[in-house]
């Protein structure tokens, strides 16, 4: 199970040169009291695990109640001139032969051999503390099982909302409610993106590539624009929503591209703001899943949430409204939440933390019977026919100085019929359609 | 330890007659797979937690991994028409004494019988959870120091916040951070005040009237509107920052008497808001804990924080910002922190539950030596003075139609030099000075 080296610089590592001395009695003694923790994944998040359990030392250790050390971290590369180059390995099975690894983190990402190591550290007994969102998303319930099978724990609070503590609350905190609805901001390209045209009237293309020049959006955006990242996290807070699985390919999922400029003025004028949600709804025994651009009124906490900054809206039956509110991504932030997850585990070796999601799938509702507004744009001269197709309901929004087109704000109405509606209209239309999330 | 009983119905409780009939085998199996709770106190708190358990009691049952029973409320008066009224005791030592109890609310408040209660309960091995920040602020400390002798637990979620998770994210999550700044808007009364000023233009005395009401001021609102409640709350939020006790009673705290309309007039036309905000900060080897109303920013993430709502705003060294906002009282979003209390603790019987909270005193910095701009108003024809004695560097706001006086916005400086300044222009001020909080 080697992974292949790009750079095969061969030294003995702290790794290799402790495997091999067994004499230093004082020094067993220490490590008995302590817990050694590996690292797959030598990446952004995963040299941040490093740099957090580093420089926070002391609370670090206090917190977890053991001392914490980073022993091994595995990569395919050499770090010659890392501070923790010598604990690097290229052999995840010298990590799962360590009986004294307690803890693993992986900050690789992808599903394949993320997924082939997660599964047998926890066959081991050996907690995994990740930030992967796609491997939870896709395997979650079956690595909690694992886990818990072999009494230790599958732990992702860096998986949602990087790191804002929004898994641990539901899990530990909100355990007296009924969660009847999680709306949030979920992905911090996007949200950069859409504040960026709200602020600065800039278009998608100009943002998207100013961005990319600041590394807030990877050279490939199709993840984040297309609100398929997203679409994993709200298929995870969904899943621990319901106690079932919420499939995440399942979801109905849009993403921001054709949001314009022209868009964000007609939202300024009704007092609204456009933000790419992430949203999960107790619809009697199903649950509405989705992901989508939506129209939110200032009034909602959610409209204040800007930039790379990302937020979760809970409602509960007893509660009421919540709301968590931070940094959804990044390298310190996303490290600080795993790190949150050793901690955890250290607290809890040979223990299993209690977590309430199910392998049995969770029904979705098919989203053509939800009802909403909705908002569209028209020409002008096809104003007769909107009012002929959509009632007299509807709400005219003039922009000052463009008298060649019409915003619309539908009554509620189902998505089947807006679609319906909308066709008839189709020649006249302009841009896409929006949805509106309205204050309850 | 009989407690006065107001109204002497003589009849035999539920909790009466189950003490007297040990026959009945198959219930007492029932009873070994349950965990039996009392409540302290039936008011508003009291009774929610009783409401909470029951209506949402299998998926609190779930959680819990046992099943939970209210079997005891020990209150002053009887509750003969109430459907939990058969459960109604007056003597605690009945609750101390059964073995079965495992884990207590103490929904009383106060610091007296609460205090004696809460001893004795966790001197017993009984776990307590609790809304009382007055208790939890004036001992918290030692009763947790008492508890986790006894290999149980003192938890205190819903004394700071309301319904907002705010202890546990502090304690569970944020784990790997080193707080630095806690800012919060923890009273819902003075909140409720102020934002209705801001919105209606409506003075203080009017508003607090209507706050009385609604039921959401006391009668005598002292405690709220003079900051006392905050100044608890924040104690408790800064002992778990620091790790230290801070003790409430040296905390500096001013109200939010003396604030008008004519104040939010300036601060709308500065784009600020006005709040009563307890603050915590770190600073060198002391720590700044503060009270007082504040002009923030609208940038800022706690300026959209209104009406009944509360919320806190953590600053730590890795995650940056996060933010933690909800109902910050109520009958049902208050028990049901509770609540998650009691589920917490149902899952750690036997065992502690981690809280650094030590008894030695945390070191308060003397406010006289923190330095920020300041806010005050003076007659216009004063304005020569206030240049001579603040400097050039001040900002000075004019409102429109309001010819004979003058907004002014300080450079910063020290609140013992603003002091100082401010006293020699005393004559000519308008007013009550405030404080400024920077987006920093």
């Amino acid at each position: 199970m080697n992974i292949p080296t790009k750079n095969k610089t061969v030294r003995q590592s702290r790794a290799e040169r402790s495997a091999g001395n067994g004499n230093a009695v004082c020094r067993r003694r220490k490590e008995e009291k302590m817990i050694k923790i590996a690292v797959l994944g030598y990446g952004t998040v995963g040299s941040g695990v490093v740099e957090v359990i580093e420089k926070n030392k002391e609370l670090v250790n206090k917190k977890a109640g053991e001392e914490l050390e980073v022993t091994y971290i595995l990569d395919l590369l050499d770090f010659p001139d890392d501070p923790y180059g010598d604990r690097v390995v290229h052999d995840f099975d010298r990590i799962l032969a360590d009986d004294q690894v307690k803890i693993i983190c992986e900050t690789m990402g992808g599903v394949g051999k993320a997924y082939e190591f997660t599964a047998k550290a926890l066959e081991a007994g050996k907690s995994v503390c990740t930030s992967n969102k796609e491997l939870v998303a896709a395997h979650g319930p079956e690595l909690i099982r694992l886990a818990h099978t072999h009494n230790c724990n599958y732990l992702f609070e860096a998986s949602v909302g990087g790191g804002i503590p929004i898994i641990r609350p539901l899990n530990y905190s909100l355990t007296a409610e009924r969660i009847q609805a999680i709306t949030g901001i979920l992905n911090g390209t996007t949200n950069y993106i859409l504040s960026k045209m709200e602020y600065e009237g800039a278009d998608y293309d100009t943002v998207l590539k100013e961005a990319q020049e600041k590394g807030y959006a990877e050279r490939n955006p199709e993840a984040d624009v297309e609100g398929y990242d997203a679409c994993r996290k709200i298929a995870i807070l969904s899943s621990l929503m319901t106690g079932k699985n919420v499939d995440y390919r399942k979801i109905y999922t849009e993403g921001i591209t054709g949001v314009g400029p022209r868009d964000f003025e007609y939202a300024k004028k009704l007092d609204m703001s456009i933000k790419l949600l992430a949203v999960s709804k107790e619809a009697g025994e199903k649950t509405l899943a989705m992901v989508s651009p939506f129209l939110i009124d200032s009034a909602h906490p959610l409209h204040m949430v800007n930039g790379v900054f990302n937020a979760v809206f809970v409602r509960g039956n007893m509660l009421g409204d919540s709301m968590y509110y931070g940094r959804g991504a990044g390298k310190l932030p996303t490290a600080s939440a795993v790190v949150s997850d050793v901690i955890d585990c250290a607290r809890h070796i040979g223990k299993v933390i209690m977590c309430f999601w199910d392998q049995e799938e969770a029904e979705l509702l098919d989203i053509d019977s939800v009802r909403r507004r909705f908002f569209f744009r028209v020409k002008s001269q096809a104003l007769d026919t909107v009012r002929e197709v959509f009632g007299n309901d509807i709400l005219e929004v003039q922009l000052d100085g463009v008298p060649e087109e019409c915003g619309i704000v539908t009554s509620v109405m189902s998505e089947a019929d807006f679609a319906e509606c909308h066709k008839k209209i189709s020649d006249a239309a302009i841009g896409r359609r929006l949805r509106m999330e309205a204050v309850e």
